[in-house]
Parts: C-alpha cells; structure tokens; sequence
C-alpha cells in the first residue's frame, strides 16, 4: 500500500513520467479553512530549478484539489489534489528499462514488479513523488500551525561541513519560523556557505552529496504517542524512511547515547512554573514513545543523489556483465535542500495522525 | 493500538506487575510445526539472572500456549501465548506513582493515561513486554528459516568500547548462526572483554551503559518491500522502535552516507553466475525501501538503562520541586545483551510480514 | 485476521477443545471501571446449561483478566481476558475429521487450512467463541450506557411463530432495559410461549429451529458514521454476520422497502422541542450510513443449529460417497435465545468503535 | 475513511459537483492488461440516460487513469482514476442547504461534518460516487474472470413485482454473461415487462419504488474467506451496505432461514466425480464466513429513491417546522436497473480481496 496513517489517511499514487501525482487525505475535520497560498509557498520550497543548488529541470507542482474542499474550507470529505506531468519527452526507455541505475530501485522494482513498472524517471520511486506528500503535509502543518505546533528544519550537515544543532531545550517557534523563511535554512548560517560550497563543487565534478536534516518541533503537548508499535518514534521513522535517499533516522541524543552513562543521558525533571519540564532534553521530547511536552528533536541522514554524472558500473537485467552507464540529464547534485520541507512535511503527517 | 504487520498481526498485551503478559498472532500458515525446544532456548537469551552482566532478577518467561497450536503444529488460527508474572511485592506505589523517574516513560504516561495507567514495574513500558515480542518472533524466525532466511544479530558497541561491523557483503548464515550461539555475541571477540568490562564498571558504581546492536539477515530475497510508507526501512524502523531504549536506526552505511560523494556510495551492479549482486552493499541490501537480494544490515542504537543506583533529581505529579529519587531494585546495569533476541526477533515480524 | 475495529479493536482467539478461548480489547479509555457484577450476569445470559430451551451441557464462562484492569478500573492498555476450556474428552476426532458435518465450516475449513485446523468441537466456528465477544461486548455496552446509549434486544420469531416488533419511533431505554431483565426477552410476551413451543418440539424430534432477533438502539446520537464503506449499516452488518447461523441482516424497514413507493418509506422531519427528528423511523434511524438520532432498529436472521439429532447424508474428505452421519452429543435446538446477548455485544462494537 | 480492503484497498474521493470523482486501486498485480473497451461497456450499464427506466439527466462517466497503467497494463503501483464531473448550474445551494430532503443523508451529514459538507446533489452521498465504484469493481471483475470466477446479477424484484431467484445450484458462468448482456437483466423476462411497468407508473405519479437485486458467482474456490469478522459475508455486507440504498442483505435462503427446520436448512454433501459439492445450497455457498466451492447467491433490498416529485414535510436546520419541500430536477424513479452492475463491482472488490 502506499498509505500512512490511522486517524487520518494519505495515500500517494502517481508516476514521475506518467499523466499525474497526487494524493488522497481521507479524516481531515470539516470547517477547516486552508491558506492556499502559504501552501503554494511551502510547495515552492520543494520545487526544482530554484537555484544553482538543485537542478535546473523546472517542474509545475501547483496542485488541482478534486474534492474535500468548497471555497477554500475543508468539507470533511477526501482531499484528492492532482499534480499534471509535464509533457516528458521519455525517449526510448527500452534500453532504459535493461540498466539498473546504481543506488536507484530499478533492479529490485524490476524484480517487484516483474519488469512492468513504470521506470520512466524512476516511476514511483522517483523524488518526484514528495510533492504530493508535501501537498499532504502542507495542509496539516496549517492545522498543527493552529493548535500551537510548529514545525521546522534545518540542514544540519552537508557531505563534511556539520552545523550547529538545535539546542532541545531552548528551541522556539520563533526559531523554526526564521528557518522555515531562509533560502537554505540552516541554525549556523556562517556555515551556510561552506554547505553550499561542497554542493557546487560536487557537481562540478558530476558527482553528488548527501547530509543532514534536523527536524523540531514546538507546541506539541505532552502524553501523545501509543506505547510500542505506535510510539511517536515509530511513526516518525515510519513517514521519514518513505523520503527517497534517507538511510538514518535519530531521535535527541540519538546514536549518541550508546556513548553516554545512564547519569548522564536521563534527562531531570523540573518545575517550570506549574509545568513539568526536563533540565535538559536528551531524549528528543519523547520517552516510551509518548511526548513529554519539551521540542521534539530528530535527524534523518540523506545518502548523496545515485543519479551522477560520472560513468558507473552496471549490468543488463537480460544478464549483461560490465556495463558502463553514464546517467544524462540534469540531476540535483544534493537532495538536501529539497528535502528540507518534506521532512516537515513527513513530519506532519505522523504528528497529526498520532493527535487524539 | 499494540499491534505489528498487515500479512499477519502481533498483538501485545500485559503490564510488568499485572497477571501476565503475552501475545496474539494472526495470519501464520496452518500446517508448520513449531520447535518448542528452539524457542525455549531462544526466549532464554532475553531472560533475566543469566549473568553478572545483567539483573539478578529471576523471572519464568515460560510461554503457555491457549491457541492456534495443536500436537505442536500451527492450526491456522490466531496463536494466544501467554506469560504469567510473578507474584510481585509491588509495594506502596502511591508513592512511586508520584514522583517519575528520570528516562522512563512515568511521565508522559501519566499525562496520557490520565494517572490510571499502571506504573508498576515500569506496567506496559516495561523491557518485560519484549518476552511475548521474542515470542512472536521466535516463532516466526522457525518459519523464516525454512525458506532460507536466516537472520543473527551482534554486539557492535558497548559505551566507548567499539567492535567490527558485519561485512555486508560477505557476511553468511554460517557466521549469523555462530553468532546466535554465543553467549556474548559480538563479531571481534577480543573486544568482547572490553564490552563486558565497561557493563561491570559501570555496574559498581551504580550506573548503567548503552551500545550498538548490529543486525544481518541473508537468504532475504530481492524485490520484496513496498514502495513509500511500507519499505522494508519504513517496516524495520517501524518495530525496532518498538524495543525500548532504541533512539536511533540506521541502514547500511547509515549515517556515514551523508559523508560521501555518491560516487563513493552508489553500490555497483555486477554478475555472479547467473545472480545480478552488488559489488558492495553501502545501502544495506535496500534500495527504495525494496530488498536487492544482497545482505541485509542495519543498526539499532540503546540509551543506558535508566533505572540508576544514583540519586536524581526529579519532581513530583503534585508539583512538588526538587525530590531527589534513588531507585532501589535490581537493574539491568545495560540492556543491550538481552536486547540482542529482541531485535532479531523484531526482525523477524517485520521480514516475514513483508513477505508475499 | 480475527480483529475488528480502527479506534478500539477486538481480537478473538481460542477453539472450542484448546485450552482457552479469549479477547484483546484495545484502545479503551483509561480510568473507567468495570462493573464485573454485571458483566458477569450479561455473559449468563449466552452461558448454556441454563434451561430446557438450550443445551444441557455446562461450561464455566468466567472470563479472567490478564491485563489492562487495575483494581477494577481500565489503565488504558489492552485488555486480555481468557476463558479456560473445561477438560473435554474430544475422543476419536480422527474419524470426525474426515466426515465433514452438513451446514457446518466443517468442510471449507479444511480446504481453507489443508487439514491443519482443529476440528474438535468446531474450533474457532464453534458458537463458543461469541463468549470472548459477549466479554468485549459487555464492557463496552458499560461504557456506551454511561454515555446514555442502551442497546436492547429481542426474539422476534421463532420458525413460524413471529412476535411484534419494535416500535422504531417509541422504543424507550425502559423498554430495552426490561427486555434485557427477561429469561425470553421478547416484546409480545404472549407470543414467547409458542416461540418456546417451537424449540421443544424440534427438540423433541431431533430437530433444530431458527429465528429472528431484532435489536433496538436509544440515545444514539445523530451524525455518527461515516459514508459509503464505514457506514453503521456497514459496520454493523460486519460484526452481525460474524455471529455463526446468522443469514441476513437488515435496517428499518428491511427488505420490506423494495415494496414501498418513496413516497411511503420516505421518513418526514419534524420538530420535537428544539430537536429535528423524523415522524416515522422507517429508515431505522441510519441514512447515507449516518445515525440520524432517531432509535436504530434492525434485526438478524438465525438459521437452525446445524447439528441435528437425525440421521444425515455427507461424504468423507477422503473421498467416500453416501456416509450417514449421526451427530451425537447435547446441541441447542435453537441458538436465537442464547444469541440475543450476542447480538447485543455485536452491535456494541460496532457501534463504540464509530463513535468520534 | 472511504477505503476498502486489505489485500488491495480501493478509495473513493470526489462530491457530486465538485469538480471531479475517482478512486485509487492498490495493490494490484503487475502485469495484467486492462480491457478498456469492456470497461467502458460495463461503465455505461451504470450511466444515466440510457432510456425512459431512468433520470434523462447525461453525465460523462468516462475515466481518465493517471496513475499505475503503461500501455494498458497495470504497473503495479496505485491506479487513480479520475472522472470529471459535469459544469452544474448548482444554483443557489443556501436554501438547499438549509432544507433536509426526506430519505436522504441531508441532515445526519449537516450534523456530522457541522454544515460544511458540500450538500450539492448530495455530495459525497450522491449516487454518482458509484461510478467510481465501478471502475474498480470492473477492473477487478475482468482479474476474476482471469481465473475463471464470474459474477453475475439480475433484478429480482421492482415493488410488487417479483421475478424468479436463482437456481442456488444449476446456476452457471453461461447464464450470468447472458444476464449481463440484458438491457433489463432477469431471469424470468417475462416478468421484466411488469417490473418495468412498476417504474414507468410510479414515474408517472412523479413518485419511485425500490426493488431486490440478487447476485449469483460461479468458479469461487473452496476454502476462501476468514473466521469470524473477515468471513465472505462479512465482507460482501460491508460493500453492499456502501451502496446508496442498500437497506438488507442476506445469503443463501437468506430469511427465509429462519422459517426452517434444521433438517431442511443443512445441505448434504455429495461428490460429482472427485469434487465435493452439496446436493442443495440453501447457504448460499458460504458457511462459517468460508466458501463451499458452490455458487455464491446473495441478495440486496433497495429501498425507493428518496427524491421524488410529490410535495414533502420537512423542517429548517435553522430549525423551522412544517416546511412544504418540492424537489425539483430530473430524478431516477427506480435505481434498481442501474445499480446492477454496482452490486456487481461491488461484490467483485470484496471478493477479490478474500482470495489468497
């Protein structure tokens, strides 16, 4: 299935070369109104051929909103939104269909979906198919945004230049809003240009970067998550795995408490006023899954884009040995900057959806 | 809810103190036999009292089965197991309701539960709800490796002490089942007295540590997964989160592939016989979120046990500041020993779950 | 999957000669109590043994709880409750294994589960297993009174003998409440004495009888369920047909409907107070699957119990032709007494789990 | 949710004039070819316009697919399928909105989605959300047919005319592809000229009937279907019951049941060569929720259009009394005729997802 979610549900269908993607978001509460323009903006975060960074491939995302919706408010029915694919020009994709990509699905999809998938561009898999997670996610961010949750995230790492990370205690909505309005959010903004310098200098060597993204989010009340299976980690990881390229997923401290002393990892209570708060925030804002009411913190760990321009290795699915590939196109040298607004959006998802 | 999986469910009930605890498992195949013997042994290893490197504390992890089993063979219909609880001296735990300690999942399910929750012994967040999950998987691991799947799990760090990662290529079922006869599995056994030196040091002075644990899996075939929200990714992250004290997951190179060109991190295809491979396996034997054949390998990394002999400082529910709390009791000083069947066997749901 | 439910959900396990049959009871609401008096009368009333009307045999019904019950209030998480089967002596079952009973699961469960399933007793089709439902069903038609909502039912025929039915507009808590005090819970007590008639003397002849129970719903609210799949005639109809021998399910008018003209089975609004409610109830207070706050009335059909006295045709799964097969043992004569309480916990599910 | 099923899940989206309808199909196999002509034929049985027996009213019911089909097969991944919906002139919908129509989802709606629900041409309620149905429904029922299942059905009854019922036994694949190429399906046709004289006059009076649909499946295997909550009947109730409507549902003898005696009810087994079937099928092919491998048979009572000429009683939601309601519009005396072919896609989801 290509589902997520319990209380509310999306489902992502479409193809990168086929007539459309989209999205269907079943349970969302009528009388809802949505702000199509701040979803337009949030879109635009996603989009290709912003600048240098990505590709320079322009793609329409504006969605189509089929149904759920009567003059702009939520009527309590499915939201189905409709992405068109431009018109590709797909060229002769039965050789296409023989060369498994490095890094990319083809083979094992082939092997799924017994050579009749649609590779075109990567089919279901390609990247192409966050904009309508994003399309998904952007409408909850609007309705968490109105419960006092905010969302944001920066680009903590790119290839071997690390930023600062967000301090779990003192992070603000103020904070995230900032970030969320950069042009490449990132806490340490000095940074910022060592980051975009090894993007640049990867593509100008046809080659390609991976990094860090790291999610807050403020607001978010304590006592929410399901022990277990269904903890708010369990979720998380679950929508932040389904973004193409990531390959690690931590939460507060995260592989770093493998490291630590118990006395030193456990985070104390306090009083905050009447509040219960923590000292510090080490666990990311959950403990047994369930939130404590402090930011949740979390990292997802981006693999550098498969799609390079150097010549790769491969074989032919009709059993071909030592195949040289040499992927044309115009591919993003990072897909981290990109990925920014999906990770809220992701992380919109399995937040609304654990929401009693 | 407390359930795992589409293909079949596991349903996990039971608090630490309560009568007892267990598991409902649906969808498994009428006809197969189960190894009452192997899963005695494997249920052994998760167990309490075994060693010095663990708590003292003796529990009977026995599972009685009330269905879906007869003269030893799966009838077809959901298999009830179920694990009773010694008769505790829960003592006065009005007090113990009170104040939440440090890294445990008191608080926020106080706030969740609305202070009814059953708190003692740490009630559903206990680590003794991972003895009916290992019975589920026990189960399930017989049936995987009937079809040739054999999954084993290492030790890869204990604190500072780091040992060898698999070889995600060459790593074999041979060496997986070696590893699942070892007391203390860990992969460079000279390093294994190290581990086990940092768990007794920080044992005496009354604190705890955390570690890797590092899982492979071979025999696995390609093309199994889902694209998005149901990749074997989105699957395994999903129920390793499910062990307490995992805060982070990682696939393959995991965090490392933010570190690397995709030049150095695209996995080239080659031939071996008639069998499509790659010659490496930085992605873990996972290209979007489906199996390539290769190896699986990924990691789970434990905080220490929260539970500490040293005084913290914590708050009381009634708002009271600044209590300090010494937990008495017998305590795991680090759990990633026993964890070690718990994340096979959490594996073992989330593979055959996945399987067609 | 033997599961129902998205915001609660029930599992049943067990086969009638195992060693015990149960439910797992997920998603209740943490700090409610459980009346154990009552739910202890409630599940007497499906327990056999207790009169002419039913089966001599007598089996203890007394469920126990393993979990998510603390000094006899919910904690929140799941509840597990077990019924032990009484030491059955389930003789030879090697020759009834092979002699598939007419009108029984018998059969297509052996094809189903490759001759692996329990056959001793029925197994999972026994009647038996509506226990663990009427234990699931009796806590929750607790908390729905709580909330003003009482589910009453009553016998309203008994092969040719048919009694009044409900009143769709008038039918009052008092009404449901004194049905469900009634050793024949049925409206036109007058009638009760031929409908017990009928039992005895299929009884006396080595026969069997079925029947109608209708049941009734007050205080359910309007604008509760959800369209197309969900629906409450949907969800209901689902659970309904889960109670074995039960052939048809139908709301309001029920099939009578496809006599009607629209202008006849149309229900008018009309204004009580401030309250929009219909004149008439034809309807059965669900229209689009929505409740429109008026009673909801339907009503199910019970085929005779299967297993007969008298002599019957059947073949061998070996494939043996024209063997006369001689059930021996104490059946029901009929089932509909005894499925009143179950069709009560049914739609107790049902309706719980719709409800926001 | 507006989702069905597990193996597959089919979603349905759209209002009826908002601007479009469809579903999304998942989990289909790769690799089946999709017989577009047959599609459309089976789409126009559904269609308005087709002659006197129904709404003059022409709506377009073609589907455009955007998602999960390349060259006529399907890919593997999710199918959307979209269907316009028609520029309607939906006028002023304020009064609309405030008038609940008798026999419709009007009010129960306005409750539940609290007066934001799209109310024109009743919205998510509308009949015309079958016709999605019947996308999905019809590429199911070409898989079926496939491997060797079809599905068949035919209007047994219009208001007080009732035609012949199926032959639970005899009845073949032959006899249900000639049922499906009817204009007006029955069996006994003769009595076709007086059912269709039933709607003409009760279209005449500016009023509408209701009427029986019975569906009848050859080629189903033995030994599908699951215990308790997942049986066949289950199921199909579950989709029959989406069915704008639907008011009962029953299986086999269905009610009839109930007049019985179990020595009538039980159908014998035999054996026809090496197969074993049962000399009767009074269960309708179905018993403990599995199948015999006899056909199915089933029925379902339809209740009158609810929007009819005649003048009503309603009330405000602003809370008026006694309003006169005069619906206006070109409106379906009967649906019986055009909800054949959804009884049938229909039946066609449920069973497809049971089969293993």
């Amino acid at each position: 299935m290509n589902s997520f979610g319990s209380k509310i549900r999306v489902t992502i269908f479409g193809e990168s070369h086929g007539p459309a993607i989209g999205c269907v978001l079943e349970g969302l509460p009528a009388g809802e109104s949505i702000d199509f323009e701040a979803l337009k903006a949030f879109l635009e975060r996603r989009a290709p051929g912003r600048n240098a960074l990505g590709t320079s491939r322009k793609e329409s995302d504006a969605p189509e909103f089929l149904s759920g919706v009567l003059d702009g408010v939520l009527t309590g029915a499915p939201v189905c939104a409709v992405i068109r694919n431009a018109d590709h020009h797909s060229g002769d994709y039965a050789q296409l269909k023989d060369l498994p990509r490095p890094g990319h699905a083809d083979y094992p999809s082939a092997v799924k979906f017994h050579g009749f998938n649609d590779v075109r561009g990567g089919g279901i898999f390609s990247g192409r198919l966050t904009a309508p997670l994003c399309v998904a996610g952007g409408i909850l961010l609007q309705l968490l945004e109105r419960r006092g949750i905010v969302i944001g995230a920066q680009i903590q790492r790119i290839h071997k230049s690390v930023g600062a990370a967000f301090d779990p205690v003192a992070v603000s909505a103020g904070l995230l809003r900032r970030l969320n309005g950069m042009e490449f959010p990132t806490l340490e903004e000095s940074r910022g240009a060592a980051m975009r310098e090894e993007i640049l200098s990867a593509s100008a060597q046809g080659d390609s970067v991976g990094g860090v993204v790291e999610c807050a989010v403020t607001g978010f009340p304590a006592g929410v998550g399901d022990p277990m299976f269904d903890g708010l980690e369990n979720r998380l990881a679950q929508v932040l795995f389904a973004i193409p390229a990531v390959k690690g997923v931590e939460f507060g401290a995260g592989f770093q408490v493998a490291e630590l002393y118990g006395s030193e990892n456990n985070d104390s209570f306090v009083m905050e006023g009447d509040t219960i708060r923590t000292a510090t925030n080490r666990c990311g804002g959950i403990l047994g899954g369930i939130s404590t009411g402090m930011p949740l913190v979390f990292r997802a760990a981006f693999k550098p884009t498969p799609s390079i321009g150097k010549p790769q290795q491969t074989v032919s699915l009709s059993r071909r040995e030592g195949v040289e590939l040499v992927i044309r196109g115009r591919h993003d040298p990072c897909v981290v900057l990109r990925a920014v607004p999906v990770v809220m959006a992701a992380t919109a998802l399995a937040l609304y959806d654990a929401l009693p």
